[in-house]
């Protein structure tokens, strides 16, 4: 962010003095700060100084202050195996990066305190492990399971989690939420970690494949409100990441091919190289499950999520606060949100994605950003991962209202990512109408009714 | 923060590979992040390079991902007169930094849209002035009226406010919502403003003195929570906090009060200049409520405003979110939030404030960092503010209560700040119960029945 010279109303009553500039830098001793003209600062052992700035700039009508403080977000992505065996211990120190703290921490004979919050059937499959690993480490622990769906995941459901954190008792600094669940578990607990004590350390162990790849990577958290979708939220990261694998053997098929829906975003967007995996592979990794011989680092389903993370965090470290509107990760996010919530619970996140991702590669076609066979091998890609790729939901009247939508919150600009050629994409910003309606014809032609429903 | 080397735990049954440690830049080419070696870094002009970071560390059990994202935050503190006549462009542009984006929105045909919240009271008082300048400036704007009192101050009024929000319908980027109240009244706004669309900004118009020289001057909000003081909340500063004096007139003399514990605050820890103005003028300030003519920018009223912002703002700027816990601006803030939770609505804010800082001059007292006249010149300035000294509330067992739940939140340390003479303060963690009984008995002696209730 720039700084440029503070502006504002003249008033003729007053008289001019002499507008004076100063920018401060900022500087602790015996700790008391105090500002320090910048042009004058030197160098001192005794001093620290901080990083922030105040510039200062006084008028005849008052002083106005500009403060300029960067605060710097660090958290860990952490791929790990048998995450509940309780030999591990990442779930319980996986988080600190300091050597000495965590030194400490295995000297103190106070036992630690954890209070986990995980999704109700996830639970079911889980619970006795990790109540087993938690009895194991003699940690002070509660379990709260929850109801967490995309129908569900509201402030509401953020309050009730809270009161019962509080009833537990938790150190702000020491002691993070544990979540155990999909993406919508992790953004609720996420949020009510951000909001308690105005920042909590949290910790997201994400058990579908959706989640591992997504969720878990950046920093936003969120519940839905007024019937749309993440309305209410933060950027906040959890302190830690923790990625097992294993979790994804014990769910659904369909729920497998939802993730893929968002590892072929990254695919179509920036990795030809997974998007060729994911064209060659995709069948055996639903297959399989994703599961593979946890040594070896070159098999389908560890390259494929290795891949996956790689690319999303590339393009979200630079961005966490998504101060930049222009986003390739927004691939497939612009028209689905609002069909996934008009449609609940008839569609998972990742199938609303495809569709939207389905008609976007019509788009990039009508544009001739992909060529004929490039789309083909796209939709055929997504059928292969079993994923719709029409929806009757889907149709030319919301597309519109969604891109209205999103022009009123994109600072006037649609800013759509769309494919130009094979694991490489662009932001456009001149859509016109007519293209879009001709996509939409195809699109329907093509994929609609009779292939798909 | 300091990045070291991941930590994590070694399991036995996988082989132990080369640990390979990578740090890589982030480089923007034509929309798309790329990561980069950093030895390899090389400038390029059409390139775009980030100041977030990705740490990689690669071993047998997987890889580990260390993400470093500098968010800056960037906001105004401006004062500014007759904020309310049409003529000031300040209450719809003062947030503005950017002068291309002020001419642009100068050119704009396009009336703008405001969203207002208002505390009830200030809503009686200054409703009218609002509406005139609105309708005079062709605003689409709506004005909400609250009950921002401190037993409503929850999450409930926020999700009521942001309903309210979400029918009138805001960009998320260029239309902040605004806040004109107290303190209650901007905490509420802000905690709002920052869930909706995880984002939005807003300004802060304070009212009150507490709230011009305190709420407005940081970045926190937040609302109450089982029965604790601003127990949900975040750090998002405002786009700008707009100060005019002028509202302070329609201040009930004990709401002036009130605000003169906070700037005593800043005098007693870091400024002796300030407390010598608030000893020798604190009457006239309370007669005058803040009034001077504007031009007289050395009247006491600007002085002491001015004085009490620029110390706040120097140990909150380089400590925005709270990271560092040794905080001078906590003196006053340790035992104060539980009496004024217990009390409410007996006590104000800066009353409980003061309470506890008269408690805490007696216990530097007792430690002999304060001389006998001192603490005398202090309490006799206090009293002289019409500000009370002693709560029966406020009992040794609220202390120790209030001290253990500080400690457990404190990182284990109790980290109070104490005077250390006049205008200057250190933060100490070994004050023993023997003096903390000593200083209780004795403030309760020269200060407790029979001078103040």
């Amino acid at each position: 962010m720039s700084i440029t010279a503070p502006t504002g109303e003249v008033h003729d009553q007053v008289p001019h003095h002499e507008t004076k500039r100063t920018e401060y830098n900022l500087v602790q001793v015996k700790g008391t700060w105090t500002r320090k003209n910048r042009k004058t600062l030197r160098k001192n052992e005794n001093e620290r100084v901080s990083s922030a700035k105040i510039h200062e700039c006084s008028e005849g009508r008052g002083t106005t202050w500009t403060v300029v403080s960067p605060i710097v977000f660090t958290y860990q992505v952490i791929q790990t195996q048998n995450l509940l065996d309780p030999s591990n211990d990442a779930l319980l120190t996986g988080h600190i990066r300091d050597p000495q703290q965590l030194e400490l921490l295995r000297g103190s004979h106070k036992p630690l305190k954890r209070f986990v919050v995980m999704d109700e059937t996830v639970f079911k499959l889980y619970g006795c492990q990790v109540t087993d690993y938690f009895e194991s480490r003699d940690v002070l622990y509660r379990i709260l399971p929850l109801p967490t769906t995309e129908e569900k995941k509201s402030m509401e459901m953020v309050m009730m989690m809270l009161n019962e954190v509080h009833k537990f008792g938790i150190d702000r600094r020491t002691e993070p939420i544990i979540a155990i669940g999909g993406g919508v578990c992790l953004d609720i607990v996420g949020l009510a970690a951000s909001l308690y004590r105005r920042r909590t350390p949290y910790i997201r162990v994400p058990t579908s494949l959706l989640s591992y790849i997504d969720a878990s990577v950046g920093a936003k958290n969120g519940v839905n409100f007024a019937n749309c979708k993440n309305k209410l939220g933060s950027y906040i990261p959890p302190a830690a990441a923790l990625l097992d694998r294993s979790f994804i053997q014990t769910l659904p098929r369909r729920h497998i091919s939802n993730g893929m829906a968002e590892m072929l975003k990254m695919a179509l967007m920036k990795h030809k190289g997974l998007f060729e995996l994911l064209e060659e592979q995709g069948r055996f990794l639903l297959d399989s499950r994703f599961q593979s011989n946890n040594v070896d680092l070159t098999s389908a389903a560890a390259v494929t999520t290795r891949v996956a993370i790689e690319t999303m965090l590339e393009e979200l470290a630079p961005n966490l606060w998504e101060d930049d509107l222009d986003r390739l990760v927004d691939f497939g996010h612009l028209i689905s949100p609002a069909l996934e919530m008009e449609v609940l619970p008839a569609l998972l996140h990742g199938e609303a994605v495809n569709i939207d991702m389905a008609f976007m590669v019509y788009v990039a076609h009508e544009r001739g950003l992909v060529t004929e066979d490039e789309k083909l091998r796209i939709v055929d890609c997504m059928l292969g991962l079993e994923l719709p790729v029409w929806h009757r939901g889907f149709t030319l009247a919301l597309v519109q209202r969604a891109l209205r939508e999103r022009l009123r919150h994109s600072g006037g600009l649609v800013r759509m990512p769309l494919p130009t050629g094979l694991g490489c994409a662009e932001i456009f910003n001149d859509t016109d109408d007519e293209t879009l309606c001709h996509a939409y014809e195809r699109w329907c032609d093509e994929l609609g009714p009779g292939l798909s429903s």
